[in-house]
């Protein structure tokens, strides 16, 4: 690691006039987030045993996993009094700084929530949808090294401002290390109660229940691989939010900005973890070359300066490309989860990206400040998932109900149209139940 | 079978009196969707060969499990033109139906679609959601006996709503059969192109894509086991919609509903397949017993009296409740995909309601006019997955990007906070980063 850490950072360097650019962007990205059938063979295993045995099963792998001598589930619970009196116990700053980014967090996910709707046809059909918010969810809060009290924040606060009746977060604390700042984020998140298991067999009893564990609607978090196993394990018995892979970001830059502002954006991706991704992007050389440097200089004064290295060397990149419009291409095909537009005139840039987790506009966003406290999620889709998924959000933790009443001259109506289709389809009980509504 | 068609029927009795309510209520209701190990390995071989050998391995599991014998993905592919060449050759009753359905789904999906938001703060920071349409989607349409037109329009509509790029349809054609409605139904709905495939090997080609079939973003629509097993392992790589169990119903009757209507009502779910559910549910004694000699006397009359028979056997049930609260009790613990309101004042019990797939709202709204013309979707939730779930919409075809900036004097700011934060999560990169913005 100290070799490691002195020799230069070999971040990847690639040109879209490079004649194998496309295999080297797809070996870039490359990522097999898919867990091998010894890790999906073990999930089974504990998911089955929870489900079968309960609070026993619940305790002996939280035992054994987390390194516990606990006798009963009861040892596992934290109180709602328990997250108050972790939050009066923080230091005025920090409790200052967690109060006033959940304010914010809770202000931006106000404006997501879905209304129910409906209209009334000329013949009084009345059509429509209603939002109703879930009954019970479930939280997963990594332990250990990774406990982040900001997630605690960005996945309890959109529940509770979608109406969820009850929030259940679970942590583990391998060899019983709490951590103080995310109880104290729980409280001020609005989380109901708090189980100290982790694991796949947490995500189990979230999923089905236990004697004291509630049976929630969907879990959200992230996790290790076991608890994303898990959570695609049992999907479809609940909701689940995402399966995330490593975090990743690509920065846009016009070349005005602060080689060393870049150099820092990038780092505060690759300092999450050896597989975090950090892309730059830019068609000014020159100014590639001087963020390249600033990456040099900056570097040995970094206290993760080995993750980042490590992170950088397997996963970085600065790509050279022709102009603007080819950085928007990279961008819709990469989709990546954050997205730095480092330019002038950011918004002129909006209607063309396509796929993206989350569009940080101008040289003062940050991607550290939407992190924490700029207010949208910083649970988004990751791998190129932006194609097809949205942060969590407020539509998360509600779910809507269709509406139809029809009139009798309404039914009368839909009711032949009804009658010819469910014919087609030989489904005649469909066709006599419709034609039994038909006016004569 | 001819024995069993000429028994009685044994829908299961139960009143909420029982001693044992609760547990013969779950063991009605229990449903294990979950694929064995056997099915989820073959399914991971065919996977695996799709996306390694593409078309090559795309052709021969067609033409092993479809019993065809193509030579090249070529013979496999319907093109527009092949659509609408089904569309005109349609009995014109059969055409007018189809496009009277296809109008008014596109005329209540248009309502669903989520816009764009964005608020500015004081400080002249930006916040909000940019919404797009996915580039390109899959709709999985089983063939054979359960080919059904009505989901093509269900599946495909929304995603022309959506706007999404390009609509690729897959449907296999076992025994070389096509249905003409099938191919008219997408002509209408604006599918693209069309591959004559189905199972797991579909499931494949479209999530990862061949030298043929292009790789889509999101996969959608019913199917047997193994394409549900296919598109659980595919999730991540691709969205998916949903993982459907048997279809259900849960009519509510006041009394004031003609016996032989909800009768109907109850056998146009149970004619779906032998695991369909249908559930009776009132407060009048003597009504639920004049729906069940209704049952018995219109069954012999039914072409799929056999289905039917079986299904009410094996999952029906007939419910006696006390009253209307306990009723709307019933509702939210069994979260059914299909609600029928046969009830005076249906609108009056909707604040109640928080689960369900669809509400039919009132004695003329039977369930079939919903699943073919009223407008609303008919893909729901099913298995009680509507705590957590939505029926499938214009909103499953689209996805959000949050959009962040931050002006000087807002960055500024919050720069201040996510430092605390970072600092608090031992990620000084973050901190640094956010530093960077603070202003002196």
């Amino acid at each position: 690691m100290a070799d490691k850490a002195t020799s230069d950072v070999s971040l990847t360097r690639l040109s879209t006039a490079d004649a194998d650019f496309d295999a080297s962007l797809n070996a870039l990205l490359a990522w097999e987030g898919v867990s091998d059938a010894d890790v999906r063979h073990r999930v089974d295993e504990i998911i089955a045993a929870v489900r079968t045995r309960g609070d026993a099963a619940l305790v002996e792998a939280t035992n054994r996993f987390d390194r516990l001598a606990v006798s009963g589930v009861g040892e596992l619970i934290l109180s709602a009094d328990r997250l108050r009196q972790a939050y009066a116990g923080l230091p005025d700053e920090q409790r200052d700084a967690l109060a006033h980014a959940a304010e914010r967090i809770r202000v931006y996910h106000e404006h997501q929530k879905p209304e129910s709707w409906h209209y009334t046809e000329a013949d009084g059909t009345l059509l429509g949808q209603q939002v109703m918010p879930l009954d019970r969810a479930g939280i997963y809060v990594p332990g250990g090294k990774a406990a982040y009290p900001s997630s605690v924040l960005m996945n309890a606060i959109p529940a509770h401002v979608a109406g969820v009746r009850e929030i259940i977060m679970v942590v583990p604390t391998p060899d019983g290390v709490l951590n103080e700042l995310v109880l104290a984020a729980a409280h001020l998140a609005g989380v109901d109660q708090v189980f100290t298991v982790g694991g796949a067999q947490a995500v189990a009893a979230l999923a089905y229940g236990t004697e004291t564990v509630p049976r929630v609607d969907k879990i959200v978090g992230p996790g290790n691989i076991y608890v994303a196993t898990a959570k695609r394990a049992v999907f479809g018995q609940v909701g689940i939010d995402m399966i995330a892979g490593p975090s990743e970001i690509l920065v846009v830059t016009d070349g005005g900005t602060d080689p060393e502002w870049l150099a820092m954006d990038l780092f505060s991706q690759a300092e999450h973890d050896e597989d975090a991704q950090a892309i730059l992007v830019g068609w000014e050389r020159e100014h590639l070359a001087a963020v390249e440097e600033a990456i040099e200089r900056l570097l040995p004064t970094m206290e993760r300066e080995a993750i980042i290295r490590q992170s950088l060397a397997a996963r970085g990149a600065s790509i050279l490309c022709r102009d603007r419009d080819e950085a928007v291409e990279l961008i819709n095909r990469i989709a990546p989860e954050h997205l730095e537009l480092s330019v002038a005139g950011p918004r002129d840039w909006l209607p063309g990206i396509r796929h993206a987790g989350a569009i940080f506009l101008g040289r003062h966003t940050a991607e550290a400040l939407g992190d924490y406290c700029a207010g949208p999620n910083h649970v988004l889709p990751t791998s190129g998932t932006a194609r097809f998924s949205s942060p969590l959000g407020v539509y998360d933790f509600q779910k809507r109900s269709s509406l139809i009443e029809c009139s009798a001259e309404g039914a009368s109506a839909l009711g032949r149209t009804a009658s010819v289709l469910a014919r087609g389809e030989s489904l005649t009980a469909h066709a006599r139940s419709a034609e039994n509504r038909i006016e004569p």
